[in-house]
C-alpha cells in the first residue's frame, strides 16, 4: 500500500508546474526522451492498445517544418524548445493487439466496428498525450502541450509512409522558461464540477 | 527547474502502478476525493476549459446503479471497490470560459463549429482523466480505469438533469488487492512506436 508522495514532488507534478510557450537554452538529452517514454509506456491503456506514435522534432529542420504547420502563436513556441513532439494515433493499433495483449484475442473486438476502433485510438492516444505530460514532469522537464495545428499538414509532412498514424496532439519539451508563462486561470473548488452519490 | 523525482515515486507513479480489479476492505475519504480534485484540476487543458464533469458513486446503492450500466466482467470490479468514479464530458464547456479562461473571449471559438468543440470536449476531459489516474496514484490510492460500460445507461442512470454531460470513462478507486492483477502486458522498447526527427 502506498503513501501520498511529498509535497515537492505533487507540486512538480501538478501544483507549481505550468504550461511553457518559451524555453531555456539547454539541451534536452536522447536519454531523456527515453526515459519519458520507459515512463509513459507503463501507464495503462484500453487491453494495452498503446496507440501512440510519437516523433520527437529535434533537429532544426524538423522544428522548423513542424513550425510551418502550426497556428501562427504556436510556431515561436515550437522554435524556442529544444524538443517538439508529435503525438499521433494509429488508426490500426488493433493489429499489434496479438503481441501487446496476450491474454485474449483483442484484435477480433474491433473487426467490423470502425466507430469503436477509431474512438478507442483516439481515447487511448490522449491518455498516452498526458501521460507523456506527467512523465515529462516527473523527470524535471516541462511542457506546452497543444492543439492548435493543421493535422492533414503535419500528417501529410511527417507520416507519409504511415497512413494509418494521425496526429492528435504536440506538445514542445525542456526546461520552461519562468518568464514566458501567462498568470494561472482558476482553478475551480470541488464542488463546481464534482458530485458526490 | 526541477530535478528528476525520486525512483520511489517514479515506480508508485508508473513502474509498479497498475490497474487493479478487486480492493482492499478499507475506506477512501472524502478528502482523498478532494485531494485528487485538487491536484487534477491544475493540470493543463486547452484553454483551461476543464470539460470533466465528475460523479464519485460512494454509496452502495450508487455503485450497484453503475455496475448495472457496465459489461458483465467490470460489475464486480466496480462493487468491490469503495469508490467508483464517472468521467464525464460537458459537451457546452464552452459556456464557463468567460471566468475559466479570462483572457481571452474563448467562447467565441466555438459558435458555429459543432464539430471542434465536440473533439475538444472528448480530448480534453480525456486528458483529464488520465490526470485522475496519476493524482490518485500520487496520493497512494489504486484506480481500476474502463471504457466496458453503456455510455447510454449511465448517462439516462446518473445524469439525466444535465443532457449535454456525456459519459466517457469510468474508473474505479481504492487500495488495490494485489491478488486481483493480471500479468503485465508486454511494453515495447522506444524504437518500436518512437521515431526522433
Amino acid at each position: 500500500m502506498s503513501q501520498p508522495l511529498a509535497d515537492s514532488a505533487l507540486d512538480q507534478l501538478f501544483r507549481t508546474a505550468r504550461t511553457y510557450n518559451g524555453y531555456l537554452d539547454k539541451p534536452v538529452s536522447t536519454e531523456q526522451l527515453h526515459a519519458i517514454w520507459n515512463l509513459m509506456k507503463m501507464a495503462p491503456t484500453s487491453a494495452n492498445q498503446l496507440p501512440a506514435r510519437l516523433v520527437w522534432c529535434v533537429s532544426q529542420e524538423a522544428r522548423e517544418k513542424l513550425a510551418a504547420c502550426s497556428a501562427p502563436t504556436n510556431a515561436p513556441k515550437i522554435m524556442s524548445a529544444p524538443v517538439a513532439v508529435i503525438i499521433a494515433m494509429d488508426t490500426q493499433f488493433q493489429e499489434q493487439l496479438p503481441w501487446l495483449f496476450p491474454h485474449a484475442d483483442a484484435r477480433s473486438w474491433f473487426t467490423g466496428n470502425d466507430a469503436l476502433r477509431e474512438r478507442s485510438a483516439f481515447i487511448n492516444t490522449t491518455l498516452q498525450a498526458a501521460y507523456f505530460i506527467m512523465a515529462a514532469r516527473a523527470i524535471g522537464l516541462d511542457t506546452g502541450p497543444m492543439t492548435g495545428f493543421s493535422n492533414e499538414a503535419v500528417d501529410a509532412a511527417f507520416l507519409p509512409e504511415t497512413p494509418d498514424y494521425k496526429s492528435v496532439m504536440i506538445s514542445t519539451l525542456g526546461y520552461g522558461d519562468p518568464a514566458s508563462i501567462f498568470d494561472r486561470s482558476p482553478r475551480p473548488d470541488f464542488d463546481v464540477f464534482n458530485r458526490i452519490a
